[in-house]
């Protein structure tokens, strides 16, 4: 892959500015969010979204390997996350109809109890610590290049 | 906090595409950067990226709660991680000269010289996956815009 070439093509310092600031800005605004569902609301981030990612899904489930992928999670880590959140209550894995080696993940009606309840500490943060710091030019330029790397990332993990 | 006020701003369809590809995309590519390190170079995308942060500070070396701020990490997360890598040799924890209680990280020559190693695996992933993935406007609009949540972010954590 090119590492070896001695060719490798470093950032310019511009290019570093806005890595730099998306990957640390993300990561405190992830640290961010996770605390206040956790203190409000007694729920993880990563929890939130797989309740968030369920009840988006027709259905209100997901294929397990489909869930690991759209929460940059890999099977493993998920299947505990799950499990936990199984014995609590909050989802259930159900076999696949179509598929005997497949697993769904299913979220409860009281999943969708906590979900209903989080949001609105979610939201607010959202809006407080993101979406409310943006002008409307940057939102809109800044949906269309997440798009665009989202839709390689997708082809990539096909 | 308003959480119980009834009056929740949710997010608009056009506010909600940008969180929403934001933050899949997101999470994507850290587990995409996360693979690339894991197996080309044997080192976790969270440890490398404790090395970069110690790399740029003053002297390889940097204060374990101000660390633990720019990670988006917690203490005990990152004192367990750091134990870790100071067990492998990658740093090392000093004591801090004006502070009784405080605990410094110190990059070690093995942990520098992972560093130099891993470094082009992780720039060519951060340029396939996101940097060439931009035009200059957009990276400077982005660069302008994670430097404003990163100032909004870093003035709730003082």
């Amino acid at each position: 892959m090119g590492d070896e070439s001695g060719e490798v093509r470093w950032l310019t310092d511009a290019e570093m500015l806005v890595w730099r600031s998306y990957i640390v800005s993300t990561l405190m605004l992830r640290q961010r969010l996770h605390r206040e569902l956790a203190e409000r609301q007694d729920v993880s981030l990563t929890d939130y979204e797989v309740l968030v990612c369920l009840s988006a899904a027709e259905g209100g489930a997901m294929r397990m390997s489909e869930l690991a992928t759209m929460l940059g999670s890999t099977k493993s880590r998920l299947s505990h996350q799950v499990a936990r959140m199984e014995a609590a209550g909050y989802v259930k894995r159900v076999p696949l109809a179509d598929d005997r080696r497949g697993v769904a993940a299913e979220l409860t009606e009281q999943g969708a109890a906590l979900l209903r309840r989080s949001a609105p500490t979610h939201v607010e943060g959202v809006r407080a610590h993101f979406v409310d710091l943006l002008t409307e030019e940057e939102q809109q330029i800044m949906g269309r290049a997440f798009s665009r790397i989202l839709t390689h990332l997708s082809e990539l993990a096909d």
